[in-house]
C-alpha cells in the first residue's frame, strides 16, 4: 500500500486553470495532488543573439521554488546570488522539452520565456511544470495568431511529463514527496500524445535497477500522461469558451 | 476622475485568505483589485547570531516579484545573481515595520521569516506586503502557542499599510499602477490600529509637496488602513472558526 | 539632557568646503560633528539607456562607507562582493532627492553621478550625504555653463537633509551615533528652501509614534534645514570668490 | 556511413591510463577518440554538514572544461564568476552515478570529490568523465585501504557510460562532436557491469522518438559499456601491477 | 626637462598627518604631491583561521579608489561586485610589504588590517598606500602597547615605497600620472631603512630595459625612501607630541 | 645540500611538447621537473573595446589550476565565484610579460588569448606558464602567417622565466614546492633572449634581503633562462620538422 493510499498505477486529482497570470500572453496554474506550479509565457519579438537573422524562433524556460513552497523553508536564490544545480538542471529540462514540441521555423523570429514557479510543493515539480507550461504556451501562441503577430499557428505537439518510481511497493505512477524521496529509482518522462519520447531522466537513487523495471515505469507513464493530456485539453477548451475550468 | 473611476477616498476591493501556502505556520494570500501577494511566515528556532543568548526573537521579511507579475517580463533575480536596490529597500521596510509591531522579548529566541512574493501587480505591492504580512505573522504565533512552543502569546500591534498620492486629481488613496507612475508625489503610510505611525516613506517624484498636502494625504491612509484592519480581523476569525475567507 | 550637552533643537557645527577632490567636475566635503562625507558630482555626456534620445538628463548617487568610518571596522563591500541593503537604499534616497532638486528638461542628455563616501561616521550620514551633494552638484552644474557645455543653467532647487528623533529626551535635532542607536523613533526630511517636501523617511524603532510628534520632529526638521542652506550658500560663495570656506 | 567512418555499433578508441595527476589519491586520464578527460579523486576526512554523524561516507564531482579544449575558444567559468546550466547538470550526474556505484556505509565517514576536467573535447565528455572517474575511485579506495584509513574496501559496482544517437545513419554508438550536433536526439546511458541502469538521460533535439529507437540504443550501449569495462579492468591491473597502461 | 619640470631625481612634496580617522586604532592620511591617500589600522584580538593556537599575528592590506579618485570617474568596485584584477595586486602587494616589516610572533594573536583608500590620484598610489600604512601601523602598535593589549612593542622595521621609471628623460623618481602613462618601463621598490630590500616589482610597458638602468633606478629609490623615512619620522613625532604634523 | 639534491645553479629537468591541445592556433604542455602546464594560444580577430580602430593588436593571458593539481585539494574558482588574488596577479604577470614580447602594431587588429592551466604543480608555476605560453604564442603567429590571416611574421622577442631565492642554503635557482614554502624571499625573473629585463617580481618572505643576494639571484636567472630558450627554440623547431619533441 503506497503512503497515500493510492494504487500503485493512480495519479493524484490533476488541475489546471487557464489565465491565472493577468499580465502573460499566456499563463496556467497546474495542481496535481498537494503540488501548485504557476506558469507563465512570455513573448519578446527578438531573439538570442545566436539565432538572430535566420527567421526562426526560441522557446526557454526559467523555474523557481517559493522560498516557502517546501515543508522547510529553503534560501531564496535571489538572496543567495545563485540558483543551485538542481535549479538549472530542471530548467533546462523544461526548456528543452517545450522547444521540442513546438516548429520554431513557423514562429519566426519571437522568443518565448516559460517561468514556472511552484507555490506549494508535494513532489513531481518539474513534471507538472513540462505539462502547465505546454498549456500557457498553447494559449500564447493562440493570443500571437489573434492579434496578428504571426500568421499561421506553428504545429504544436502535445507534451506532458509524469515521474514514475520504484518503490517497496513496486513500480508507481506519479510519485508524491513522501514517496520520491524513499524510492529506490525514479524516472521522469517527458512522452508526446502520438506516443513519442521527447525526454527520459531516469536515476538508480540506491542501486541500479533492471530494463524491466525501466520498462513497467515507462508503461505506467503511458497511462498517466493520457491524463493529462485530457486535462490539457479540457483547460485550454475551457479557456476557449470563457467558462472557468473546473 | 481616476483613471479607475474611483473617488479619491476609495480604495480598491481588498481580500485576505488565510492558508494558501500548505506548509507554513502561517500564510495569507492578499489581493487588493488587480495586485496579488502571496505572504507566508515561516519560524526557526534559532536567532541571527547578533541576538544568540538574550533571549529575544527576531522578526525579518524577503520580497520577490514573479518575473511576470508585471505588464513586461522583467529579469529573474535569481538569475541575475542580486536582488536590485527596490527589492531592497522593500524587504527592510517590510521587516522593520513588522519587528515593530511584535513584542520580541516575549518571543524569545525564535526567528520568523516573513516572504512576499507578488503574483500579480497593479501598483501598491509593498503596502499590500505589509498588510498581508501581518496576518500571516498573526497565524504563526497563534500556531506556536497553540503547539506550546511558545508559553504566551506576544503583545501584537495590528499594522497594515497604505498607499497615497498627490495627481492631477488632488490627494488620492491607494494608488493603482496607472496613478503610480504619473503621481507627483507618493507616501506610503504604515499604521498601527491605535492611530500610531510605524513607518512613513513619502516622496516628491516632480516637485517638492506641502506639509498641508502630506497632511490631506495622511488623513486619506487613516481612512483606508481602517478598512484594511477589518479585512484582517476577518479573515483571522474566518480562519480560525474553519470558514474560508470571503 | 543630550548625551552630547546640546539642547533638543541645537545642531552639531557645520562646515563645508568645495574642491576637495581634485578632478572631479564638483565636489564638497561635508563636516557635520564627527560626520565627514566627501561627495563628488562626476558628468558624462551621455544617459542611461532608457532615456535614450528624449533630450533630458539624469542625475544618480552612489553611496559607500569606508571600512574604518565606523566604531567597529566594517567589511568592504568590494571584497565582500555585493553592497547591502542598507547601502542600496540610502543611495536611491540621495538619488532620489537630487534628481528632484534640478530640471532634467533644461540640463539635456547630461548624466551626472554624485558619489557620496563616508570618511568618518557619527550618525546623520544619509542627510550629511544628501547636503553635501547638493552642493557638489551645483558646482558641476556651474562648471558646465561655464565651460558651454550646456547653455543655460538649469532650475535647482536648494535641498538640505537633517534627521530628527524621538529620544527620551523628547524630540531632538540632528541625532548623533548614540542618539540614534537608541531612538524611540527617527525621521529623515529632505526638505526645499521654499518650504516643500522632498522626501520624509520616518521609522518606528520601538513602538508607534504620534502625529503630534511626527509634528514637532517636522518643525526642528526646518529650523535644521535653514542652517543647512547658509552653510551651502556660503561654501558656493566662498568657492566662486576663490576664497576656502570657513 | 557514419562522418568518422565507424559503423553503427563502433566505438572509438579508449584508453585509461592511471597515475597522471601526482598528488591525487587516485587519478586517470581517459581518451576516447579525441575527448580527454583528467579525472582525479579526492579524499577528505570528513563529510558535508548534513551527514554528519552518521557514520555514512560521501561521492561528489566537479566538472570543468579547459577554455580551449573546444573548437572555439569558451570563456572561463572562473573568470564569468558562475558556473552555467550545462556545467552543474554534467557535474551532479557524475556525482548521482558515481554514489550509486559504491556502498557509503562501508566507507564511513570519508568524503571523496572527482574532479573531471576536460583537456580535449570531441562529443561524450560527460560519459568519459563517469567512466574515467570510476577508474580514479576505485584507485583512491584501495590506497584508502593500503593505508588502513578504512579497515574493509567497499563494495563498488563497476559502473560506465556511453552515448547513443539517432542520426540519419539510423541508431549509432558513441557519438563524435559532428554527430552530436546534428543528432535528431541522444541518450546516454550509465550501466553497470551486472547490466543494471544507473542513470538514463535521453533528449528528443528535433522531434521526439519511438520507444523501439530508445530499445536499440540501450542495446548498442549494452555492448559499447563492454568495451568499457574491459578498459577499466585493464587499467586498474596495470597500475597495480606497475606496468604502463597500454 | 619632466613634464612637471623636477629634475630626474627630485620628489614631489611629502606630508603625512597622522589621526584623520577618528575611530581607528592607528591612522595616517599621506599627500604625495596631488596623490592623497587615507590609511587606517584596524585591531581585531583574533586571527585567520590558518594562524589560530599558533600565538603569532597577522598583518593584511585591502586597496580602494574612491570612484573619483581619477580624472574619468571608474565604476565602483561594490557595485561591480568584484575587485578587479589590478586592486588586487596592489593590496596583496601592501600586505606583504607590511608583514614583512613587524614581528608576528611578538605581536600574538592579533590581526591587524590596514586599509589604503586613495582620495586623490595622480600616480605612485600603491607606493604611497605603504609608506602611509606603515605609520598607521606603527601609530597602532603604539596604542597597542600603551592599552596594555600587548606588553612589548614587536620590532618594526620602518619601510617605505616610492616608483622609478625610465622615461623619455632617462630615470627619474616619483612618477606622476603623467610620467607614469607614458614611461617605457617601471618599477617599484618597498626598502627598509637599514637598507634592505622587502619588495621589487618592475614591468617593462614597451621593451625590455637594461640591467644598467635597473641599478640606476635603484639608486634613486634609495634616495627617494630617505626622505619617506624622514616624513614618517617627523609624522610619529609630531602625533606622540601632540602637535599637528606640518 | 638542497631538498631534492641539486646544486645551487642546477635547474630541474625542462621538457616541451608543441601541439598537446587539439584546437587551439598554438599550444605547449612545458613540464619542469613535478610541475606540468598546459598553455594554449587562441586567436580572435577582434581587439578590446578600448583598442579598436587603432590597427593594432593585443594580448591576453589568463591562468587556472586544476583543483587536485596540489598536495591538497584547492576549491574550483568557477565554484566559489570568483578568482583570487594570487590567480588575478599570476595571470595579468603572463599577459604584461607575452605583450611586452610581440610588436603590437604589425600584428594588426587581432586578439591571442594565452590558457596557462596547472595540471601538476610543485612550485614555480608562474615562471613555467610564460616559458611555455611564449612558445604556444609563437606556434600561433606562425600557422596566423601560414593561413595568411597576417601578412607578415611580427617581430618577437624571445621571452622566459624562472624563479630563484634566498635560501638556508644560500641563492638557488628554480625553486620547488619544498624550497619556496621556506625560502627567507624570492625573485621571479622574466627575462629575454638578448639579455634585456621584461618583468621582476622579488618578495622578502621573512626578513629584507641585500642588494648583494639580488644581484646573486638575477645571475643565477640569467643562466638558468639560457636552458629555457634552448628548450623553447627545440620545441619550435621539433614542431616544425614535424617530429615530437624529446
Amino acid at each position: 500500500m503506497r503512503p497515500s493510499g493510492r494504487a500503485p498505477d493512480v495519479m493524484r486529482p490533476v488541475s489546471i486553470t487557464v489565465g491565472f497570470a493577468r499580465h502573460a500572453e499566456g499563463s496556467a496554474l497546474i495542481k496535481i495532488g498537494g503540488t501548485e506550479v504557476l506558469c507563465t509565457a512570455s513573448v519578446e519579438t527578438k531573439v538570442p543573439p545566436f539565432l538572430r537573422g535566420q527567421g526562426k524562433g526560441w522557446v526557454t524556460a526559467e523555474y523557481g521554488m517559493l522560498p516557502r513552497a517546501t515543508h522547510k523553508r529553503g534560501p531564496r536564490e535571489a538572496a543567495k546570488g545563485r540558483q543551485n544545480g538542481r535549479t538549472q538542471e530542471i530548467q533546462r529540462l523544461i526548456g528543452r522539452a517545450l522547444r521540442a514540441s513546438v516548429d520554431l521555423e513557423t514562429l519566426g523570429e519571437i522568443m518565448i520565456t516559460l517561468d514556472c514557479d511552484v507555490l506549494n510543493a508535494d513532489g513531481g515539480t518539474r513534471c507538472a511544470s513540462i505539462t502547465g507550461a505546454w498549456v500557457a504556451l498553447a494559449v500564447a501562441l493562440r493570443t500571437l495568431v489573434d492579434k496578428r503577430v504571426i500568421r499561421k499557428m506553428p504545429v504544436l505537439t502535445q507534451v506532458a511529463a509524469i515521474s514514475c518510481g520504484l518503490t517497496a511497493d513496486g513500480c508507481v505512477l506519479d510519485l508524491d514527496y513522501d514517496e520520491d524521496s524513499n524510492a529506490d529509482s525514479d524516472v521522469n518522462f517527458v512522452l508526446a500524445a502520438d506516443g513519442g519520447i521527447v525526454e527520459i531522466q531516469g536515476t538508480a537513487e540506491k542501486a541500479p535497477f533492471s530494463e524491466i523495471a525501466f520498462l513497467d515505469m515507462m508503461h505506467l507513464a503511458r497511462s498517466g500522461t493520457g491524463i493529462l493530456f485530457a486535462a490539457q485539453t479540457e483547460a485550454l477548451n475551457a479557456a476557449q469558451s470563457g467558462a472557468p475550468a473546473p
